[in-house]
This record gives C-alpha cells, sequence and structure tokens, in this order.
C-alpha cells in the first residue's frame, strides 16, 4: 500500500545495499539512476539541481564519511571530471546543497510576509514548501548530516540561515496565539516539534514511491497544524 | 527564560567550541564535567550509565567522526585504560549506547501490554519515557548519529528493536482510531511525524538548562497526542 513509505533501512542504515551485496558477490559501481536526466543543453542551474538529486540519492544509501564524488557522478552517469566543473569538492557540494534547500524554505517564508491570510494559512503554506523542498528535491538528506562537515564559515552561514527559518516559523505560530486561532502554546517548543518532525521525513521516504509527496506534505501539514488548533 | 532551549549552536554545529578555540588559542582537554559521577565502589552498571552519558555530552560538541575514546575519558575524569575495562572500542560504546537507550523506551511499550488504560494514556505513558531516555539519559544525541558507523550486524540488531518500538507506536494509535479515541489518521504517517519531533530533541536540547526534562516531555507529549484527538 504504501511504498513510499519503506521500512527504514536505507537513509544510514544500508542494510538493503549491504545484503544484496554480499548475495551478489562484490560491490558494482551503481548503475546510473534513470530518474535522473543529464541532458544535453541544460543549463548550469539545472545540472546543479541534478547533481544535488544525485547527492540525495546517494546519501540514502550511504553515510556521508564513506560518499564520494566518483558515486555521485556515477550514480548520474556523467564524468568524476565534468563533477569538478560545478563543485570545488565534496564539502563545497555538500554546502552548497545546504543552501539550495534552506533557500526554498527561506523563500516560502519570505512570501508569507506581508499577506494577509491567517496565520494559521501561511504557515501551511510555509510548512508544504518546507516538506516540499525534503521531498521533491531529494536533497532533505543532507539535513540529517553533521555540520561538522563544513568549514566553520560555511557552517555559521547556514546555520543563519536556518536560524532565520526557524524564527519565522515561531513567529507563524505567536501570531496565531495571539489572535486565538493557535492554543497558548509555547512557540519555541511547538516550533521544535513541528521541524523535527519534518526535518526526519529523509528517514523514512523514499521518492518516487506510491505515497506522492503532495500527499505526504498534506497529511503532515494536516496533522501537525491540528496539534495547534484549540 | 527558556535556559534549556539553547541557541541550536551545539551537537553538529560545534561552532561554539571552535569560537571559544580562536579565541583561546589551542584547544584544551576538555575538563570533567561536574554533573558526572565516577565514584569509587559504583557498579560496573552504573559506570557504563555515566560513560554513556559521557559520550552523549562529548556528542554535543563534535561530530561522531572526529570523537575518541580520549574525549570520553576525559569529560569523566577517568583514564582511557580505565574506558576500554568497560567497552572494547568507540564503535562497541557507540553499540552499546544505541541498545541501552532503545531498551529504555522498548521496556516503556512493554509496560503498556496487557494494560486497560486507554490507548491515549498508554501512547502518552510511552511517548513520556521516550523522551526522558533522550533528556535525561543524555544519550539521545547518539540516536541522531548515522547508523553506518556501526557494523552490519550490531546495525541489524539496532535497527530491529528500533522497528519494534515504532511498530508498537503505531498499534496504540491504530487502536486508539478503532476505538474512536483519535482521528482517522494514518497511523504509519502519524508515528513518523510523532517519533520524528521526538528523536530530533537533541538537536536543541540543553541537559541541565531551566526547562526540566519533565517539563519538556509533558508539553510535546500534550502537543503530540492533541494533534490525533478529534
Amino acid at each position: 500500500m504504501l511504498d513510499s513509505v519503506r521500512r527504514p533501512t536505507l537513509l544510514f542504515d544500508p542494510l538493503f545495499k549491504l545484503n544484496s551485496r554480499s548475495k551478489n558477490g562484490p560491490a558494482r559501481a551503481t548503475p546510473p539512476d534513470t530518474t535522473l536526466t543529464w541532458r544535453r543543453g541544460a543549463s548550469p542551474a539545472a545540472r546543479r539541481k541534478e547533481i544535488f538529486r544525485s547527492l540525495g540519492l546517494v546519501l540514502r544509501e550511504r553515510g556521508l564519511a564513506s560518499l564520494t564524488m566518483q558515486d555521485i557522478a556515477d550514480r548520474l552517469g556523467m564524468t568524476k571530471g565534468s563533477l569538478y566543473y560545478y563543485f570545488k569538492d565534496k564539502q563545497d557540494l555538500l554546502y552548497q546543497c545546504h543552501l539550495a534547500c534552506m533557500s526554498v524554505s527561506l523563500d516560502a517564508l519570505a512570501r508569507t510576509k506581508g499577506s494577509r491570510r491567517p496565520p494559521a494559512a501561511r504557515l501551511r503554506a510555509v510548512l508544504t514548501q518546507h516538506i516540499r523542498a525534503i521531498t521533491d528535491e531529494v536533497y532533505g538528506a543532507v539535513m540529517l548530516t553533521d555540520l561538522e562537515s563544513l568549514a566553520p564559515p560555511q557552517r555559521k552561514r547556514y546555520v543563519a540561515m536556518r536560524d532565520r527559518f526557524e524564527k519565522g516559523v515561531r513567529a507563524l505560530i505567536r501570531e496565531g496565539v495571539r489572535r486565538g486561532e493557535f492554543k497558548p502554546v509555547d512557540a519555541r517548543l511547538a516550533g521544535f516539534a513541528i521541524l523535527g518532525a519534518i526535518n526526519w521525513i529523509p528517514k523514512w521516504y523514499h521518492p518516487g514511491g506510491e505515497l506522492s509527496s503532495e500527499a505526504i506534505a498534506e497529511s503532515f501539514v494536516d496533522f501537525l497544524v491540528a496539534a495547534l488548533e484549540p
């Protein structure tokens, strides 16, 4: 029924891969993923996005520590040399992917500024987009990686963006509480609970499964916003 | 006000430590933590627990990859040699800590078996204990580490325990839905949302802060169970 809700054996639980490896002899290079496109004439922006998706897919099967630029290139059917044209090294790729992921969510937050819609509707829009950024773009898996992998200035910049997003979500919760649309919750704790539930999605979500990204987003947003309602 | 809700700069965001290092010259050994006790005559079980807590505390400041047995021993004010008396190596320590953490939560689940209390009350009890295992015992931080760090048989055993816990939580949700105590939610998605929110706690929780572990558990359980109520 729920193909997209797979047994959580992938992403940081690479049992599946290890099992199939032991059955089939030595590990082989992963074949290019047919859901990834590496077309001639694609724009550099589109190509970067495909590389982020490849990173996300490879991260579902192995931890960051053992992952190589070669794995990411193999998955896309591109050469490692071409990959280095786009990203200086694994750390740079990881960093740019973190920024791209958070930018999508910050854009959603920015779009709610100046809106006259009720806080619940604005919160729903922001959370939906945050979930979609994690599920559609496949690169949600980077959100679970250890920030120690980034260089200190990179980490600082990313953490500042993430803090800005978290503050925006808390501000929407506070506004809802003030207007009586939400229960008088502690906005900080409620924000942590809501964002924690969402940030955990890459641990169990399998892209391309039966349950669409839209369905998951809708179900999660209904569930989490219901917790705020009086 | 909320000292225990710190700016999420610790745990995988070791900016604080890096900043203070750059200000104060080269890094020094972390002084023994006064909240940890390493008393003469303590039982081996008590000592193992203190070591798990030390692992949890050190994990808040640096990623698993760069963490050493020496760091864990230093934090407890014990010698590295004594530490090796209890755990074979870092991987063994990490594995045993994973098992200890999950055992607390599985015990809570087992205690609800055969209970005649309504599903909501049983779910509250299980989730409260799961949160307390994460916050009180300090070793919740291991739950965020990459399972690839474990050897395949270790990972298999841990994942089986975790799956058993997740299934138990989903069964309680389903029972509540069947009895009309809960909304007709998808128990799988609701379970992922609830456990994701909780498993994320080590990302922002600071032990010893002003907001007690009890207060956080109560607030989270109220919030998450409210999302299930009709």
